[in-house]
């Protein structure tokens, strides 16, 4: 992989001189057209060795072009608000939107890679990281991010020519400490790992481009001319040129029965019994957000139903049981401007919350696959790959101290018209009940096939689906309470004795 | 202040039941409006003391109201990426947009009272205080944010006999810690900090409301009535009925000089020195961005100036000392949509950097007393208080750890001819000259003379203005780094020494 890098490639300052001053102008005209164009964003990844003159070419590419459509972010230490949320919640907020070029100095390769040379990462765990690697670059690519990943090399011999002049120069003497150092001592160990690495994450989407990085009119010049190829390439494009995916034709079924059909919706509970339930589980969820364990973990819930389920009631008796402190409401409606220039769960991962906190969503990242599916307002192979997207996403929740709960309230159809008729009476209900809500009522059988498939395909041990029977209020809000407190108790490791502990 | 609060103030079940319909219809009307109406946001401050109900209220006002529309913040322990900005960042990041209604749970006020009782903070930094929260809350509602602060008390004894109520029930317990009752043993201290607060940070805009706490009905009402007669009133203003306030003119020089007339721009400053003396002011600039102490500092700095007095060049020579990693451009631009529904300064405030961090402005906040004054974008009222605001702002970073420098690069009128012609015709250079900034040309006297109030007004010792003559290129960059390096010089407390500073 390295073997035509490690030659000593170089480019004289003539001829240098030339091809600049055109590259230049090419890419200020690539990056306008972007500006105008505004259809997708380009994400450029720097990586590679120390030495190879990864600052160097960000400084020259915010010189070629126009800095004001470029943003730079590098990744230090994570903060601590990035520390109570899953790693890639760092990149996600730092995305650039459309029309904008990105550079990533350093990015989700960085930790895998390093952790694997120094031994910190086994086997397992770091295959496990190159595979959620690809599925996130798949999804940038299928969102129209033009990813573009350089890959910075020297040969060793090089590497340890460029430390000791970088040392012999009082100007970049800094830059060499004993950290650069004790990594080129394990040179050998770097491409060991960075090899296979860059093989197997280099895909027909979003390919490494390994740029020797010795000569620095070499290096310039070759990054410089395949940006502006693929920037050009991607910018001539006809609009709808991109064939979407095939997609697999999900499956009918052969019968009636599905999943919600097979439910029972009416549960009888009694005003009564529901009171007393109420108190009791509302108390125990107030117990567990308070459980000293809470203070690294943090809760999302996700409620999704038919319209007039009562989700806005579920979720008021959740709210009800919790400090006004320690959970915040989502509500899902129309994207704004910043958060359509942005690949489809930015808007939601925007939202996660930090440790001790609830993030209570009132209808979510699930409109892909319903109400976008049923209305046609993306395309099938947009909804599609949304499945595996969503997985994703909520296996890196899971995976990183995010408790997740997703509720589907469920009624009948009869029961959907006399609430739609109550709320058209009742003044302070009247806000709820719009002609959207009878239109969506006639589509009744296509949201049906979208909610199975969507449990289907998302219901997973680390976020399963509650389906929730709601044709009884009482039932439904008991059942999501206690649904609620179950998840808590597990991850939580809190036996029901949490509701009686004694004040420290 | 709490002599009528301290009443004990009860309402009826009866009266309540039919009472809190009616509202609950009314405030549910009211807030719709305010999403159609969107010209807006509500802001309510929640305050007082512990066990009066402040909890119970948000989650009453969340229960009466569409939840989606709210958004409650409460502000426990500043996270590290708060740490390193002025205190007031963390408040903006929350504020609620136009047309929504933000809850905040403990605000401002909360830091400067707690300090004043445990007597961690000497009479003249709470003045300071107090005066900083006054023009935070007269920009706010100058900005149209409709701010309501609810003060919520109880007696001593009505506090007494609530925090033995919440322990004695075994679901409340964990709400009465050994904080609230050495809360309770301070009870008249606060009353003696509070009382005083509250008058001289209640203003006409935005008085303090105290509600008294002890009876749940009550209270409940209080607020509801409070908040909905405040919320109809501003809704049923005719748009364009706020009467600006007189602003006071400014005062016209009674000759032909101003700081502007007064520069000499050309200054000589040949190509060979030149670059000697980049070299010099870049590595300079490089050793004071890797101070020890930069890392709690930060830089902001400010790029306004004629159209191609060269802004960008010179701030591509500050960028270029610097390491990628420790920067970002910041090129200002029409605001997006969720900066519209934000007061002014939201945008800016947005871009503070974190310590270590410079955030470099190309345009900035002062758009709002140059272009949007000549362009007469907003009313001679907003930009008229815009100089207080602005000044305000700077000092909060100013006094935060944040080296704020400002330059305005100045060139004759010949000069700017002779650049927009040279730029339409060099290819790279095209997409920097456009009719605009022909037209922006036609008024260069209303723009000197925006530019001389500018600098005359917001020219303070924590945040100078450094006017750069600019006709000769080479000399105004080597100006903006001399200045840089002696603005970080003096704030790192770092002599000249600094460049030759041996490697650790």
């Amino acid at each position: 992989m390295f073997d035509s890098a490690n030659l000593d490639h170089r480019l004289e300052k003539a001829a240098y001189r030339r091809e600049e001053a055109k590259l230049r102008a090419a890419l200020l005209n690539a990056q306008y057209d972007l500006k105008e164009n505004g259809r997708f964003p380009v994400l450029i990844l720097i990586a590679g060795v120390e030495g190879a003159g990864k600052g160097e070419t960000v400084n020259l590419l915010n010189e070629w072009m126009d800095p004001r459509h470029i943003v730079t972010h590098a990744f230090p230490e994570p903060s601590d608000e990035e520390r109570e949320r899953p790693p890639l919640w760092r990149y996600w907020r730092a995305l650039p939107p459309r029309g904008k070029i990105g550079v990533f100095f350093g990015a989700w390769h960085t930790q895998p890679i390093v952790d694997r040379v120094i031994g910190k990462l086994d086997e397992a765990s770091y295959a496990s990281d190159i595979s959620d690697i690809l599925k996130l670059e798949k999804m940038l690519s299928d969102e129209g991010v033009l990813l573009l990943k350089y890959w910075f090399h020297l040969s060793r011999r090089q590497q340890k020519e460029r430390l000791k002049s970088l040392e012999k120069d009082p100007k970049t003497r800094w830059r060499v400490t004993d950290i650069e150092w004790d990594y080129f001592k394990m040179y050998n160990r770097f491409v060991k790992v960075c090899e296979p690495f860059l093989r197997s994450t280099s895909t027909g989407e979003a390919p490494w481009i390994v740029v020797p990085g010795a000569d620095a009119r070499y290096r310039a010049v070759t990054v410089g001319r395949h940006l502006l190829a693929a920037m050009r390439e991607r910018l001539d494009e006809k609009p709808g040129a991109r064939a979407p995916d095939k997609t697999p034709p999900l499956l009918a079924t052969a019968d009636n029965l599905n999943v919600l059909r097979a439910l029972e919706l009416d549960q009888p509970l009694e005003r009564d019994t529901y009171q007393k339930e109420l108190d009791l589980w509302q108390g125990r969820l107030n117990s567990l957000s308070r459980h000293p364990g809470m203070r690294g973990k943090s809760v999302v819930a996700v409620f999704e139903g038919n319209d007039a389920a009562g989700k806005g009631g579920a979720i008021r008796r959740i709210t009800g049981a919790l400090d006004a402190r320690v959970y915040r409401n989502i509500s899902v409606a129309a994207p704004t401007e910043e958060e359509r220039a942005q690949p489809y769960l930015w808007r939601f991962w925007r939202h996660v919350p930090r440790h001790g906190q609830f993030a209570i969503f009132d209808r979510s990242w699930y409109g892909r696959v319903l109400v976008e599916r049923v209305e046609k307002f993306c395309s099938e192979a947009d909804w599609m790959r949304a499945y595996g997207e969503i997985n994703d996403f909520e296996q890196s929740l899971a995976k990183n101290n995010v408790i997740v709960v997703k509720f589907w309230l469920a009624i009948g159809k009869d029961v959907q018209f006399k609430r739609f008729k109550l709320r058209e009476k009742v003044a302070f209900k009247r806000f709820k009940i719009t002609d959207e809500d009878w239109r969506n009522r006639k589509k009744w059988d296509a949201y049906e096939q979208a909610v199975c498939d969507m449990v289907d395909r998302t219901s997973t041990t680390a976020a399963p689906w509650t389906l929730v029977e709601a044709n009884n209020k009482y039932h439904a809000r008991i059942k999501v309470l206690k649904t609620l407190c179950a998840s808590l108790e597990e991850a939580l490791g809190a036996g029901k004795k949490v509701g009686k502990k004694k004040k420290a």
